[in-house]
């Protein structure tokens, strides 16, 4: 009997453990076959594609390694319930996506009459391209890590995220000044020189000159950029999952508009603006309830029923209503220190992470975008979206214990978009990015930099030559008294973790 | 221990089972591992897409379903042996891809200088956006039913379909005049109407009238279109991989040609052009050496072994000469009279496999594009190797036994371009599509709908009452007798796939 074809078989129950290939598992979703548990070593390697790469371990050694990673993994992820119901609602509806489209291009095309205007039909053209593309992508594209509340949701991110950096590489090639008019295209409004704006100015939290309202230059400071800011780092939390790494890159990042107010205004702001109303109260905030809200899904049950096999009405809403809380759940331990890869691929996420926040403020500023225009607001909104999967997508690349594998689509473009946008910023306006930065503020990057390199030759080299030079003279030192070969496991099981990513490393 | 960790273990065997999900199966690819035979049926419906639907039919029935469905696809698809070795070769890159992409864009933005030309650079910055869509869909695209030489090679073949409908959604959307001096855009020497041409003239095989060489309207025939004839008929049969369907399909151009030399020139050849040069010589060869391949290709043993496994010089040489041949052979059975719905299916192959052949000369003829033209040339490749992976995804498609499954995408893609290529040929040139037909050949075309019409309906409607109702009598008149519910299955064997193909219709 094929897989798919028992799951038919009604009610069963299931139980998730993410392989490395995040894509293929938690993309399952309802198509989740309830398999004997003899069967799951099957299911869990369940990738599909044919470019996965693999050594050739011995079997022995590769058997240890999945189960090992079955252990790390029972930790992270939750178990998920599911009784494999596919409705209507679940399918991609190729053919009559097909067939829609058809119809439509037959009725636009030939029953309408074309304008004769050129610069009118060229745009047309390329939105109706863009839906086209769209219409196809969100039914053929391959699935990501998410599945709530429809897999056609992230597929329909996935074509917007190409879509959107095709057309920063399009800007990317033009001259500045064809670059800034070609805005107009988008919104004749655009392509306008922005005003000069100055940010910070008085700071004295107590105004004593100001009679009717001391405080009145807090209140100024109270605008959309409050909830913002918090809205923000709820977000974040959801998509980093971690405590430490949310902190760091909100700190992080107040150290960053310190080091840039002399290139763009918008980052000069009062300290207290800085450390107290953002840092400490709106971000941490927002980072406080988004970990309230991860604890919440990190323990929450994973049973979906089918809508139908719900026997009551308030089943049934609150059923709806899950529908649009994840499949499934995994926790993220970023262990930075616990490889000197992981360790590389931390600071490598907050720096794209960081990168990403400031090309919100350059890209604007080069591009001659007011702060309240849509298009900003947009981009943001894309953000949200496509950042969980990427960064979902990142985890599975790190945390698999195979070394060759693919990296997420999703996350491919996030990278792909950062670095586009950050080059556009420096070619539209290099003056800015260039002007000198103060000595004080060299001192102190020079100094974070310092700091880190030093850590990491540390943690990563120094202290593991001495861990070996340890093992290696208290191995010499027990040859004479037992069995050779029997101390090398016994050896590597005190030092446990340590080895074993030694190994790993050198590989 | 997970299936991708098992499959390192060195040499072992497998046999492959397509699922009605021709992608998941067959795009699995070295990334199959060698489960034991208990696994299998988990494997074989191992698709992980979860937009894949199911009914809720009892598990009963799905296992008979199952098992038939296992034994009809025993005699269509040869067995595979693969020892899994997955090298470099095999891996997709991406972050490999990405990295040298972000140095070709910082090379190209920043480090050359931009030109000045607005028009210039536009061209650049969609051939940038191009290249770069193709550097994400190459590594990063769903896979197709193919994995030989390479899935990145179908994959590239995908992206470039992608990008081909999305031109002509844009040449669709413009005017006339302007779709035509678009293509300037991509050829200066394109934009200018097509010179006058006749064809036919001179039929007579032995022209007394020329001393000097009387067979002279027999060379002039003999000219590129005879090698292509056979070459293009080679391929097709290689796609279609029937026998029959490629001599009704042969045949039937034909007669479009016939019917339709009064709206295009080129189609007007001599009687012994049409059937004995092109019919009977070319295309009859064409398909006899693609039926040979065929015979060859569905014999032929499938077994991959690492190159670094083959011991000899000559078996290596061998190998990599073997990487251009399939990964496993499917044998399609279209069987088009076994229910209505493969019937229209085969239908509706047919009637779009025409319609693609009769674009490729209109299409030239309304965006006046000269026949020697490359892009023409380039069109028939493009239309080469997305063919065969369309078609499979169709026969994937039909030969499902389950009913909700998802079309292929590239068999997707392949018929919005059909469409889209229709549709232009239609808004670009109305008057030439709607010259009145002449009156023998309307008639003509009406007693072949007719008669097509009508032998569907006797097939699965008169036939199946028919046939229904002696059941029923037979029934009866077996009541009194022996045991009715031992009846039922009895006389359903007796009927064997009738009965089965009538429920399904119903259902």
């Amino acid at each position: 009997m094929s897989r798919s074809e028992a799951k038919k078989g009604g009610m069963t129950m299931m139980m998730t453990t993410t392989t490395g290939t995040g894509a293929g598992t938690a993309g399952a979703g309802t198509a989740r076959s309830p398999a004997p548990p003899l069967d799951e070593p099957a299911r869990r390697g369940g990738s599909l594609d044919p470019a996965e790469p693999h050594g050739t371990p011995t079997r022995g050694r590769a058997a240890a390694a999945a189960a090992r990673e079955l252990l790390s993994r029972r930790n992270t992820e939750c178990e998920v319930f599911d009784d494999g119901t596919n409705t209507f609602f679940w399918r991609a509806h190729t053919v009559t996506v097909l067939f829609i489209l058809t119809c439509a291009l037959v009725y636009v095309t030939l029953l309408e009459e074309t304008p004769q205007d050129t610069t009118f039909n060229t745009k047309r053209g390329i939105v109706a391209s863009i839906l086209v593309f769209l219409c196809f992508g969100v039914t053929q594209a391959k699935d990501g890590p998410f599945t709530r509340p429809h897999p056609a949701y992230w597929r329909f991110w996935l074509c917007v995220t190409v879509v959107y950096e095709l057309f920063l590489i399009f800007i990317l090639f033009q001259t500045v000044h064809d670059g800034r008019q070609f805005m107009k295209f988008i919104d004749p409004k655009l392509g306008v020189p922005l005003p000069e704006r100055d940010y910070g100015g008085n700071c004295l939290v107590y105004d004593p000159g100001n009679t009717t309202d001391p405080f009145h230059n807090l209140w100024d400071k109270m605008d959309g950029f409050v909830p913002a800011h918090f809205l923000g780092w709820y977000i974040k939390t959801l998509m980093i999952r971690d405590w430490w790494m949310c902190m760091i890159i909100s700190v992080m990042f107040e150290f960053l508009e310190y080091s840039l107010e002399h290139q763009l205004p918008n980052f000069s702001e009062c300290w207290w603006d800085h450390w107290i109303m953002d840092v400490l109260l709106c971000n941490s905030l927002g980072i406080y309830c988004g970990m309230k809200t991860l604890g919440w899904l990190s323990m929450k049950p994973y049973q979906w029923q089918g809508l139908w096999n719900i026997p009551t009405y308030k089943g049934k809403i609150k059923r709806i209503a899950f529908q649009f809380t994840p499949y499934s759940w995994v926790n993220f331990e970023w262990k930075p220190a616990s490889n000197l890869r992981r360790w590389l691929a931390v600071l490598g996420i907050i720096f794209m992470f960081l990168l990403a926040e400031l090309n919100t403020f350059y890209l604007k500023f080069v591009l001659w975008m007011p702060p309240e225009h849509y298009l900003v607001l947009l981009r943001l909104v894309f953000f949200v979206n496509v950042g969980g999967v990427a960064m979902r997508e990142i985890y599975d690349f790190m945390d698999d214990p195979k070394f060759h594998k693919k990296l997420g689509q999703q996350a491919w473009l996030v990278a792909a978009i950062t670095v586009t946008e950050f080059l556009i910023v420096v070619k539209y306006d290099p003056n800015t990015i260039m002007l000198p930065i103060p000595f004080f503020v060299t001192q102190c990057w020079f100094l974070g930099i310092f700091l880190i390199l030093s850590w990491t030759l540390w943690r990563f080299f120094i202290r593991d030559i001495t861990l070996r030079y340890k093992e290696t003279r208290r191995r010499q030192q027990e040859r004479p008294v037992g069995n050779g070969s029997a101390a090398g496991p016994s050896g590597r099981s005190r030092l446990n973790g340590s080895w074993d990513s030694l190994r790993q490393r050198r590989s």
